[in-house]
């Protein structure tokens, strides 16, 4: 066993659950939605746990719960609904990495839960997070913990200026982050924290953005799809090109990071893993999601199995399935009102659309996702890719 | 407008269906739950009418309930029922073939329907359907209506024997029918028929038969999906090779009948329809099926669109989308006990499963099927096909 391997062990292995058992989904959004619409692809019943019911509390009215078998509506800080929905299903799962600890300790009480608690601790704090992912031997931005404006004067001085400071919990879309740029700013940007248990970390002048979407099973076989590289806007991805116009050493490097952090975390289901790829091709990883993620959502179109249905097969013990990549794809985020194009979208012979079930379409509200069609190996590298539908 | 173009016109021109929108979908079988899941994927929401409740008629328990946003429980024969159904229903389709005529022109007043009614009393009547085909220049075997044993004799005469006697409505899977040899089962043979309006066919040595899917958009515009080859066995059937190993000729031949036919019945959603292939290459129409198709089940795993998608988009008046096969591909049928190999075929890394959510599995119940993928081109004329999993 490697020396900074950590003391969790897997889960004992499960058998294969059979068709017809019910599966528990923590969360209902799209990623919800999408579990369980693969799930029922396999023959699981699902039963959805949500915050978001109908105005008079009913359930059926979130993406997920919309084609769910069942769906509980309660806060996820309830922990007798939380139990009484693990006594009903056969296995849990979520779709968000900030479900509570308590939450996650009290559903692993009732039920089977992956990925198991293990990936939350370390996805839910960027320090927890960073450190281990530098014990296992991956490269990321250097960082300091900050609780003070002292600790952060002296992380500043450590790591150097420009650096961005960020909350240790709950950030993501950019939110609970900022740069900081000279030491004037400092005093502002701890204020700004409120007292929030924060890291700073080195600003990397990065080159591109790429996510590996990654499975394993209980067996500790591990499949990885292509790396995608990601554009972003205000923040938020906006598209995923696959592949990533990278080199074939950095393809290889970021499926091996992925593979790597899989294995140590004894890891069980699909997780995404974002990389900064820098000019002379070292990566570094940005962060990780235990979960299935927004920049794989090209897998449904462009694969013969989605990342959804894998993460499905993962959890319930069943054997992985090779990517089966037919195409290259540039997959597009439809953000608030950009979903007013889908009559454009529809008629597009090479995009595959998907909608979300979201009736009102608030700024920043990702309502559905487009993937467009390409020949196999015509993306590598080009300059003029269509970024925007 | 050619001399024997039936008189019923295409339904008007229908402006997109808004994702939202809600699919009624007579029928709650696997169809029906494909159905019901490629329109969740496209942000529709669906209400399955269907017989099949739980024992106290709640909804929910039926394959395509159970992943609904709705479901209505009751008779086909429930005039009221199908009113109301209608009335919460954006447009309308079914799954099968034999939706009682009333209960279609019901629907029809208070919705929109498609395919619309003349499919279905083309396509619920042997003896309609095959003098629609000939009468647009399509080839079916040799045919008489059949009422009394006088009849029989007569058209046994004409056509010769061996034949094939067929009640002209309600036969499936071999239901309904009896080869007649000689002379001396005339009689037995219409007392089997008890009365019921028939149709002797001619007796057709076929080489093999194939089916195509196809589809047509209410622009008028069609796609066909490349012709498989199906393998029966009791009736059932239980796999279908795609490409189907016939000539190119042949193929061609298919897929301009099934244009011929979706544009003379001014069809809109999915169609499948049933050929048999001589030793000379002459194609004969055995049967066609106004809805989604056993047959054309392989699209889900090696195409782009499925033919489920290509459905919900006719009837809800989007723009088709190529097939986008990227797999050659044998589809298998998972019958009664047959799903109890799920866990072996759960292991193959070439095949993608699809379960029906069926909780028993009695014999010549449909349960589950699989598609096993090939490289392109690999299939085409190879005589050592597995031909089961």
């Amino acid at each position: 066993m490697p020396k900074n391997r950590p003391m969790t062990e897997n889960p004992a292995p499960l058998s294969p659950l059979p068709p017809g058992s019910t599966i528990g989904i923590l969360g209902s959004g799209q990623l919800g939605r999408m579990l369980a619409l693969a799930a029922a692809n396999l023959g699981f019943r699902t039963h959805i746990f949500s915050p978001d019911g109908f105005p008079d509390g009913s359930s059926g009215h979130s993406p997920a719960g919309q084609v769910a078998h069942a769906e509980t509506v309660a806060a996820y800080d309830d922990l007798e609904a939380i139990a009484r929905f693990g006594d009903t299903v056969d296995v849990a799962t979520y779709e968000f990495e900030n479900v509570p600890a308590e939450t996650a300790a009290e559903l692993a009480r009732h039920t089977r839960l992956f990925p198991a608690a293990r990936a939350l601790d370390v996805a839910q704090d960027r320090l927890t997070e960073k450190t281990f992912l530098t014990s296992i031997g991956q490269m990321t931005a250097p960082f300091k913990p900050v609780d003070t404006l002292e600790d952060l004067g002296a992380a500043a001085s450590e790591i150097g200026l420009p650096a961005v400071l960020k909350t240790r919990r709950l950030g993501y879309d950019g939110k609970g982050q900022m740069i900081i740029r000279t030491e004037s700013e400092l005093e502002d940007a701890c204020t700004a924290m409120k007292g929030a248990p924060s890291i700073l970390e080195g600003f990397i002048p990065f080159d591109c953005e790429i996510s590996v979407i990654a499975a394993r099973a209980h067996t500790g076989a591990t499949i990885t799809w292509t790396p995608g590289e990601n554009i972003h806007r205000d923040h938020i991805l906006s598209a995923t090109i696959v592949p990533a116009r990278v080199s074939d050493k950095t393809i290889a490097a970021a499926r091996a990071a992925a593979e790597n952090i899989l294995t140590e975390l004894g890891y069980v289901g699909v997780i995404g893993i974002e990389f900064f790829v820098m000019k002379d091709e070292t990566i570094l990883i940005n962060e990780i999601a235990p979960r299935v993620h927004n920049s794989g959502h090209w897998t449904e179109a462009a694969c013969t199995i989605s990342q959804f249905e894998q993460h499905i097969r993962a959890i319930c013990g069943w054997p992985l399935i090779p990517p089966g990549r037919h195409s290259d794809a540039i997959m597009y985020n439809l953000i608030g009102p950009d979903i007013e194009k889908w009559p454009k979208i529809a008629e597009m012979e090479d995009v595959l659309l998907t909608l979300y079930g979201k009736t009102e379409a608030r700024a920043g509200r990702k309502m559905a996702h487009a993937t467009r069609l390409f020949a196999k190996g015509s993306l590598h590298s080009k300059d003029d890719l269509p970024l925007t539908l």
